[in-house]
């Protein structure tokens, strides 16, 4: 998708968050918003919001003089969660579905997502498990799912965050692990997974994990390294997690099913849904 | 006050906001988005925020070919409070305290904020009144005031939006006319109150009328007039409607009583108030 005026204001803020959890210095904060906002001035609007992103935190990275800034949050994230597993274990064990719960457990830890938040509270997990348990998913869908993870040969889990990819482990269980590939980033942005955290999640006992190459948010397959390319054109499934996968990949003809939280109003506009659906979003819909 | 960093992103989105209203071009629009950023980038953070919302608006008013975009928006504001204002004009007739009670409905004035919105809502009015007439402000702030009103041979009224100028009509019916004078802008900024709206609105029939000579938002005093720097310089007392008047003047010694609704985080921190907050706030506070 393009970038929409909405999403301008957004970055603002985005930035300015951004910039107040890698410095508390008010002279290097000052640096960076001045930056960022010279550099909003002459974006390319046809380009994803995620390319943008991508711009913006080399700045705040560069500015701050931190090659990972997010690292101890991701690390903390992924520990939250990770005392949450156990739990998550339970409502899929528990379910007469478990293909299904873990389905809906995935589109849940979409949650965990900093531009929104950066702490995992356990009661609102709990409330957005509940919520997905119950979601009323287009008709089917879940079914089309399962049946496309059973036909594919090979599978590519492309994951969303640190700490949402602790979530990810339910429905990679339901998965044919040997033909299951998650992809990681490649380098660090925002609080984006990369191989650390898939392995701090303990993806590895699940799934193949490799990294796509690109420290950009999303998927944007021109940043992505020519191995990661060739498995994301040769999968006969994909599976993406979250909103910046969604913007970056929604206009790719490839058998993708997005599975995201669409919590900002451009996102819902785009998807045509209302803002905070859950959406589970397959390639012929 | 000083122009902080979260003023920022809310520049950007009510410059997108104002730019939204003014045109349907995208054209135009992108182009007045990129020079507000650009604008933005290299703002001097210690000025007050109205003085860089006076430098976007006239991006925005060069742009759009309008030379007073609002126009229309002013006069429908006003038309609106003016149907309230007999039900206004009741509340103080039917009060124990009728100045007291035209303080409070001038407060609950500042709710018409086109930073906020940019709509009259009937039911809105009479839920802000009823809150302003039982809000706890300080303790004697509104005694204080009035002893000041009494004792004052000059008073300075500064006007703030059109719409909420309809409401100073109450108070203004409650202090000496004759040593009153009325200050609207003196050019076309946002839906500020000019000469034509505080006609429409009849404080003619309550008080003398004059315009600042400038228009930026709030009073900054460098762009005002000379004739309107010697009333503000020699009024025995001030007093200062909305949020933009407080920002470029809170820091200003002169015996200023300001009376606004804290609708914004950055003023609340800066007022030291929560946010909400409807203030009386006098020179001696």
């Amino acid at each position: 998708m393009k970038t929409y005026f909405d999403c301008i204001p957004c970055f603002i803020r985005q930035a300015l968050d951004a910039t107040r959890m890698v410095t508390d210095d008010p002279v290097v904060q000052e640096r960076i918003l001045r930056d960022v906002l010279r550099l909003v001035s002459e974006l390319d609007l046809s380009l994803p919001p995620p390319a943008l992103g991508h711009e913006i935190h080399r700045i705040i990275r560069r500015a701050s003089n931190s090659p990972d800034p997010y690292a101890d949050l991701k690390a903390h994230l992924n520990t939250a969660a990770l005392e949450l597993l156990p739990e998550l274990e339970r409502w899929v064990e528990e379910s007469s579905d478990p293909f299904d719960s873990a389905v809906r457990i995935a589109v849940a830890g979409n949650i965990v997502d900093l531009g929104f938040t950066s702490e995992i509270d356990p009661q609102e997990v709990r409330a957005t498990i509940d919520k997905a348990l119950a979601y009323p998913f287009p008709s089917g869908a879940i079914e089309k799912l399962k049946a496309a993870a059973s036909a594919a040969r090979s599978i590519l889990y492309l994951a969303d965050n640190a700490g949402e990819i602790v979530f990810d482990r339910l429905l990679l269980a339901q998965l044919p692990g040997d033909r299951v590939t998650v992809a990681v980033h490649g380098g660090p942005i925002l609080n984006d997974a990369m191989r650390t955290d898939a392995e701090q999640a303990g993806i590895g006992e699940l799934a193949e994990v490799v990294d796509n190459g690109s420290d950009a948010p999303g998927t944007v397959l021109e940043a992505c390294s020519r191995e990661f390319r060739q498995r994301f054109d040769s999968a006969d499934l994909i599976i993406s997690k979250g909103m910046a996968n969604f913007e970056t990949l929604n206009e790719i003809d490839r058998p993708i099913w997005f599975l995201l939280q669409a919590k900002c109003p451009v996102i819902a506009r785009e998807a045509r849904v209302e803002l905070g659906t859950m959406m589970i979003l397959g390639p012929s819909q």
